[in-house]
C-alpha cells in the first residue's frame, strides 16, 4: 500500500540557508550592510540533511512519499516586508525543488507564500504560479495571520482573500492552513499559535459562506484540526445556532484534517468523529515534537503507529494513507501516476 | 450524591441590566449623555430569569449547586476604561449576590474582575476582596486577554500578574481562566476565542515556572481545557523539549479542566488522558451552545449525560461531581458544610 505523508517540512535545511536569512534581515534593518544572495548549497549538503533525517525516518516508519514544504516556523512573514518575504520564499521554495529533484520518488513539493502584514495576498499569486507551473509543486501553505500572533488580517472568509483563492481553484491546488512563528509572547509557536490558528480558521469557515462562493476550494487544517474534533459537538451546535447547514455539507466537502496528533487517544477521537474521507495521513516530521514518549518508547510524532493501531478496513486504510490526499491534491496524483504508482 | 456544576453564567439577567451597560458605554463615548446608575431590578424579575432557566435546567438535569458568575461574553473588558470596567463589574457581581441570596442552596458566587487593557491587574484586587470578604464569593474569572482578541497583555506567567495571584493565594480562591467577547473579527467568541485562550493559557503554564513561585495558586481551564487533552501527547512532548518536569508535576497540581465538552467522544477522551483528580464537572449552562443535538435528541450542553455514561467507580464519580471542586474551591466547601452538605 502506498503511504503518503501530507505534512513534512524541511526543518533540517543546511545552515547556510539560515545564514542567508539572517543576513537578509540584517540588511533590511540596516541597508548599509551588504544585500546577501541566497546561499550556495551543494547537492551533497542537501543529501546529508535529508538522508539523515526525513528520508531515514520515512524508511524507518514505513512511509513512501512526503508532501514537502519549507520550515513553517521560519516563514516568519512578520519579519521584513513584502520584498524580503518574496526573496526569502523563492529561496525556500527553490531549495524544496532541489530536494524533490534529488529524491523524486520520496518528496513532492508544496510552497511557502511571500505573505507580509498589510500586503494584499494577491501579491502571492506570482510565486504560487511559479511553484506550480515551473517547479511542479502541488499545493501551498497559507498563513491566516502573517502578523505573527497579532491577527491583523481579515478572516479567511473575507473577499480580500478571494483573488488568491480563485487562483488556487484555477490551478486546482489546495492550501494547508499554516501559521509561522510568533512575535506575540502570549503564544508559544507550536504549542499555542499553531493549534489556535487551526481552530480559528475552522470556525471562520463555519461562520462564513466561502465554499458556497468557491465550491471547489480545498484546505487542509493540520495538527488534527486544532481543537475541532475534540469539540466536534460544540462546532455542530454552533453551526446550528448560526443557522448554517450541517458541517458535513457546509464545510466538510472542502476541509480536511491531517493526523498530526501525538498520542493514541487523540487519533482514536479523530477517527471516531471525523469522516474517513476527511482525514489525511500526516506526521509533521521532523517537526514540532522531536522526543520519545516515555509512555510508549516511541517517537511522539511517529503518527503512523497510532493510525496502524486503529481497526480500519482495507478500503479506509487506503483512503487515509493515499486515496484522500490523491483526491485533495490532484497534481500529486498526476505525479504519482506518471511514476506508475 | 451531591452534584456541583463549576461553570455557570448569568446569561439570562433581566434586560434592564444590559440597558444600564448600554447607557454606561454611551456615556463613556459621549460624556454629555447622562451617567446612568445600575438598574433597579426586583426580586421577582431575578426569580423569573433564574427559575425558567438555570434553576429549571439544574433540576431537569440533576445538578444541585452551580458556581455562578456573570455572563462571560458581556464582561467585555475591552470596552470603556478601567473606571467603566469597575462600575460594570460591581453591578454584575452585585446581581450574582442577589441570585445567591435568593437561592443559597442552588448557587454560590464567583466574580467578574474589573480588568481593562493597559490597566494593571492589581487594580482588580479591591473587587476580588469585596466579593470574597463581603459577598461570600469563592472564586473569580480571570481574563488573560482584556484587549478582546488582540492579546496585548503579558503572558500569565509574567510578574505583572503576581500581585493579583498573591492575593488569590492569600484569600485561598482559584480563578477560572475565561476570556470575554472579542473585537477582533478573526475570532468567533465561543467558537474560537474561548478555546484558543484555554489552550494558550495552558501552554504559558508549560513554558513558565509560575507554580514553582506560587505552589498553592490554582486555575480552572474551562471548555475541557481547550485543545489540550486532544493534543496531550504534544504537550507532554513539548514539556520534555522545553526541559520542564513532567506535566503531572509541573502543571497538574495547579490546573484543572471542566467537562464543558459537548459530545460523548470528547468527554471520553478527557477522562482517558487527564487524571480524575483534575476534572471538575461543569456545563457552562445556559451557555455557548443552546440547541439540541440531532444525533442524540438531547441538549449539547447537558454534559452530565456524557459523564454519567462513563464507567467510573463511585469514588471517581464523587470526585468529579463534588470532591474535586470542594478541594479546589475551599470556600465553596465551607459554605456547603455550613449547609450540612
Amino acid at each position: 500500500m502506498l503511504i503518503v505523508d501530507c505534512h513534512g517540512h524541511y526543518t533540517t535545511a543546511p545552515a547556510p540557508h539560515q545564514d542567508f536569512r539572517n543576513a537578509q534581515l540584517a540588511h533590511f534593518e540596516d541597508p548599509s550592510l551588504p544585500a546577501p544572495l541566497p546561499a550556495v548549497i551543494s547537492d551533497d549538503e542537501i543529501r546529508e540533511s535529508i538522508e539523515n533525517n526525513q528520508l531515514r525516518l520515512q524508511k524507518e516508519r514505513g512511509a513512501d512519499v512526503t508532501l514537502f514544504s519549507p520550515r513553517a516556523s521560519a516563514m516568519a512573514h512578520h519579519l521584513g516586508d513584502g520584498e524580503v518575504s518574496k526573496t526569502w520564499s523563492r529561496a525556500c521554495n527553490d531549495l524544496i525543488k532541489r530536494v524533490v529533484d534529488l529524491y523524486p520518488e520520496n518528496f513532492i513539493g508544496a510552497c511557502q507564500l511571500p505573505q507580509s502584514p498589510g500586503v494584499p495576498v494577491s501579491e502571492s499569486i506570482d510565486e504560487l504560479e511559479r511553484c506550480v507551473n515551473e517547479l511542479g509543486f502541488v499545493g501551498c501553505n497559507l498563513n491566516p495571520d502573517p502578523s505573527g500572533g497579532h491577527w491583523t488580517s481579515p478572516p479567511l472568509t473575507d473577499r480580500a482573500w478571494y483573488p488568491f483563492f480563485e487562483k488556487m481553484v484555477e490551478l486546482d491546488v489546495p492550501a494547508m492552513i499554516h501559521v509561522s512563528g510568533t512575535c506575540n509572547r502570549n503564544f508559544h509557536a507550536t504549542g499555542a499559535h499553531y493549534i489556535n490558528a487551526d481552530t480559528t480558521a475552522f470556525m471562520q469557515f463555519v461562520q462564513g459562506d466561502l465554499f458556497r462562493d468557491l465550491p471547489s476550494l480545498r484546505f487542509v487544517i493540520p495538527h488534527g484540526g486544532g481543537a475541532v474534533p475534540y469539540h466536534w459537538g460544540r462546532y455542530r451546535g454552533l453551526a446550528d445556532m448560526l443557522k448554517q447547514p450541517p458541517l458535513s455539507e457546509h464545510v466538510m466537502n472542502n476541509v480536511f484534517f491531517d493526523t498530526c496528533v501525538y498520542h493514541q487517544p487523540g487519533i482514536d477521537l479523530l477517527f471516531e468523529v471525523i469522516s474517513i474521507d476527511n482525514i489525511l495521513f500526516g506526521s509533521e516530521m521532523v517537526g514540532a515534537v522531536r522526543g520519545i514518549d516515555p509512555l510508549t518508547g516511541h517517537y511522539f510524532d511517529d503518527t503512523k503507529r497510532y493510525v496502524d493501531s486503529l481497526e480500519l478496513s482495507e478500503e479506509d486504510r487506503i483512503k487515509v494513507y493515499s486515496g484522500n490526499i490523491r483526491r485533495v491534491y490532484p497534481r500529486l496524483d498526476t505525479i504519482l501516476k506518471t511514476q506508475g504508482r
